[in-house]
């Protein structure tokens, strides 16, 4: 019964965004957090093992950068993020292909995560930020030079752990990450341009184009890549795709909502921070093109120089435009869509109940 | 007769770095310049493809960075250097596999450019140059973030030619290449810390190690592919890969050598610009290291800034202190070793005389 799960899923389903009432249940947050920890125990090891094969400067660099190490090469316990791309990669492939895809998997999901992180850190770069994860960013701690050749390593490692899979799957898998890669690239681009622009000038359309290339990309393709690795047809794993791009949509819309509303006490970053530095995030692009008083007003804050006393006035400028509502509509409207092609790829309930709860965590966060 | 050309061949052969009779032969530079024209002639068309595909703006670097176009975009017929390793990647394999090889392995050749490419793009930012094959480098144009994107891009382009191959070697190509971007990353950091440490800090085994990793792999990884491409058995890949990197480390000698007594009108950099820069090239290590008294001038010279009258005795002092001859007769012992590797690999002179062509031909530049 194909997408049978589907209307009673979201007949049962709070609005996104939301707290739901964190009853047991096959989609709460405990099972995606039980998910990723299991994901984490089979990808931490060959992406460790991945990353010792390193010569030693690009090697240190990439530890540390991964919460293994502290800068001067003595272990750390940190955590490198929710790993969720990894955990999508194993949940899709065990969707459809059972354990033993799961298992056949693995290298791909680690190839994965090394591209995210080779991202993340020729991004710090570029966009001179100086914290990730809490900590300094790794070329605030060794350089512009180590932190960009850690990076092309990455990229490197990926596409090898690829290449050297015998799975008939791989091949298949390294032009879609490879390709995943270039689309990060153009996103990222777009994004740089788009800071350097006018406000006024940066429509809604090319501000989403921009997020699903920086953000849906790669979720969609840790899908995609399960799916491969499960032997699914070609609809199906275009179906996955679309999936994790949709989710990564919702994610990036409650994302910057959080950058603006979110509480600096959870989010590791000052309060208002996204609006102290003129970011066109999406509900600041949705305030501006809203035509209304309040998007006037906010253009005009935007023109001016950061001030600290201005940022509740900026806040609530984006608020009236109605930025933070069509945010939340377009994030559950984006997970709509994105059940729709998980009940396309997945129809059985059981099976997708896993991506499901991935894509539920990575959207549902409050902080 | 394995390794019968190779006897034969050193006894009339001039030293290296000096002119031959130029008579016509196999082994002169018209030989070389005709393999590489061929080379082009099947290479640059999947090169250009491959970087047609991409979106706008990296596709804006990479064509500006080729040399295809200028910086408004309007077409350019400028030359993107020698494009020596998408020659030694076809030759190679023609030399152990026919032209049925040698038409097998242009999507390698393309893939072997685009990572040369991809460090020549990255390389340019971290170090600063404003300089590339008589151009301002892309990130002078078009800034970091896109010149440090298009790098990123050409390098999946590349690791994706080979996975989109339906080759039987593709694959281990694929490992190969990666493994040498890792490398080449390794030489990179090696040559960037190396400048900030103090001279004498600095050893030749170390600088030799560092030329090997950032010169030599990449043509031993190119000819190498050759080999895989013509399903050349394990030893001979090895052999094939020992002919380029030897062949790089006698080509990064005489480069060095250029770098100090080449003309600066045939160079197209200015007269002693890697002493001035205070570079730690392979002759300048190699007089500091040589216990004369020039090696003591030289080394305090290296310790103050450059000033333009002091650049005459800079020179003389690494001349006398043996820089120049060691650079010379380790050039010439390398171009021995590569050309055993080369006799071991493709024991047949006429197989062998293009590879031959095209060592001699990057190792007798004058300029």
């Amino acid at each position: 019964m194909k997408g049978g799960w589907l209307t009673e899923t979201r007949e049962r389903r709070s609005p996104i965004g939301t707290q739901t009432d964190g009853g047991p249940g096959p989609l709460d947050g405990h099972e995606a957090a039980t998910i990723l920890e299991r994901s984490r125990a089979v990808v931490d090891p060959e992406l460790r093992a991945a990353i010792d094969s390193l010569p030693g400067s690009m090697r240190r660099v990439a530890l540390y950068h991964f919460g293994w190490e502290h800068p001067d090469g003595t272990p750390a316990a940190g955590h490198a993020g929710k790993a969720i791309r990894p955990a999508l990669v194993l949940t899709a492939a065990a969707a459809l292909g059972g354990p033993g895809a799961r298992t056949a998997a693995v290298r791909a999901a680690a190839a994965v995560e090394l591209v995210h992180n080779f991202t993340l850190l020729h991004d710090d770069v570029m966009d001179r930020d100086t914290t990730r994860r809490h900590r300094p960013t790794a070329w605030t701690v060794f350089g512009d030079p180590d932190a960009i050749l850690a990076g092309d390593a990455l990229q490197a490692l990926a596409l090898r752990l690829l290449a050297e899979d015998p799975h008939p799957a791989a091949a298949a898998a390294g032009v879609r990450l490879a390709n995943c890669v270039i689309e990060l690239c153009a996103g990222q681009h777009a994004d740089t341009a788009m800071e350097q622009r006018a406000p006024a000038e940066v429509t809604l359309d090319e501000t989403l184009a921009m997020a699903e290339a920086k953000t849906g990309a790669l979720l969609g393709c840790a899908c995609a890549l399960g799916g491969l690795y499960a032997g699914a047809a070609a609809e199906d794993v275009a179906a996955l795709d679309a999936f994790g791009r949709e989710a990564g949509l919702a994610f990036q819309l409650i994302d910057d909502v959080i950058g603006i509303w979110g509480d600096p006490s959870r989010t590791g970053k000052p309060a208002g921070a996204d609006l102290a530095a003129r970011k066109k995030s999406l509900p600041v692009v949705a305030a501006l093109a809203s035509g209304t008083p309040a998007a006037a007003e906010l253009a005009e804050l935007y023109r001016a120089p950061y001030e600290k006393e201005d940022l509740e006035r900026t806040v609530l400028a984006v608020e009236r435009a109605g930025g933070r509502d069509w945010a939340q509509v377009q994030a559950a409207d984006r997970m709509a869509r994105a059940m729709q092609e998980l009940a396309r790829a997945v129809p059985e309930p059981e099976a997708a109940g896993g991506l499901l709860a991935l894509a539920e965590f990575v959207t549902r966060r409050s902080s």
